[in-house]
């Protein structure tokens, strides 16, 4: 323990990043850039000692790809291609423990699951679902495999919703 | 194609969560909860019609929470606990394609990693990293693996960082 009150936790202050390890750079900003038409703010080559500290992992470099969330100022989506290292596919379905999605908020999801099918991505539905109930209740859901099978999915808050802060 | 032009993406306005599904709720409640600190929102039993459209899998029920991001308003991490459904273990390293991994800022991360690796979780490093280039240059990191081992990455920002919009 390191002192602080038993029922204190890591003092975490935000969001920065939902991260995702592609196989293929060119391929997930088709994705992610072209298709959901997040903005590029960086995309570099990096090899430095602190990620190799941090990583344990022995590869060559990582193309680091970050883009940025517009309505979200500070959070980002961050894509990875590890390079010079044996690299298995983690994809999994959406009940496997261990799995993660992103989700993201957009304006109208029955436009965004017509034109990602339309670029030729797959949906788990035939189009976009209805919100039963819940906090959502009177939005739209939909959940995209990326191209390496990572799931994004994508919610239209139901009208009434308050004003995010 | 929608209609929009030619270089349109979807319209994404904002970042709602990171999702991470996990096997065994109340362990993965002491490390988001009780260890990372991040107060429980919601913690709810869902079997709706909705859920099983949109995801396309014949689970009975879901058992899903929902914990704030301090500093992050309207952003959440959800934890998901399928049940009556075959699950099978998606943990990965961070270099596998399609894996994810979810960026948590945090005020210290050398007290972060002291407490959670003394609460009896992994992290790939043996203490937090510091950052020696890009745009957190000046920070600390830590690559910490959640029950199911999903990795979570907490950043300490430099001093000298910009204060987020």
């Amino acid at each position: 323990m390191t002192g602080d009150g038993e029922h204190a936790g890591v003092e975490v202050v935000g969001i920065l990043h939902g991260g995702i390890t592609v196989s293929d750079m060119d391929a997930s900003l088709a994705f992610y850039r072209d298709g959901l038409g997040l903005p590029l703010q960086v995309d570099a080559i990096r090899d430095t000692p602190y990620l190799h500290e941090t990583l344990a992992l022995p590869f060559s470099e990582i193309r680091y790809v970050l883009l940025t969330i517009p309505g979200a100022p500070g959070s980002y989506v961050e894509l990875l291609e590890y390079r010079g290292i044996e690299r298995l596919p983690a994809a999994a379905r959406p009940c496997d423990p261990g799995s993660g999605h992103l989700c993201l908020e957009v304006r109208d999801a029955v436009a965004a699951h017509a034109r990602m099918t339309a670029l030729g991505y797959r949906a788990r539905s035939a189009g976009a679902v209805d919100v039963d109930s819940g906090i959502n209740a009177g939005g739209k859901i939909v959940y995209l495999a990326d191209p390496d099978g990572f799931w994004v999915e994508l919610l239209e808050r139901p009208t009434n919703a308050e004003v995010r802060s």
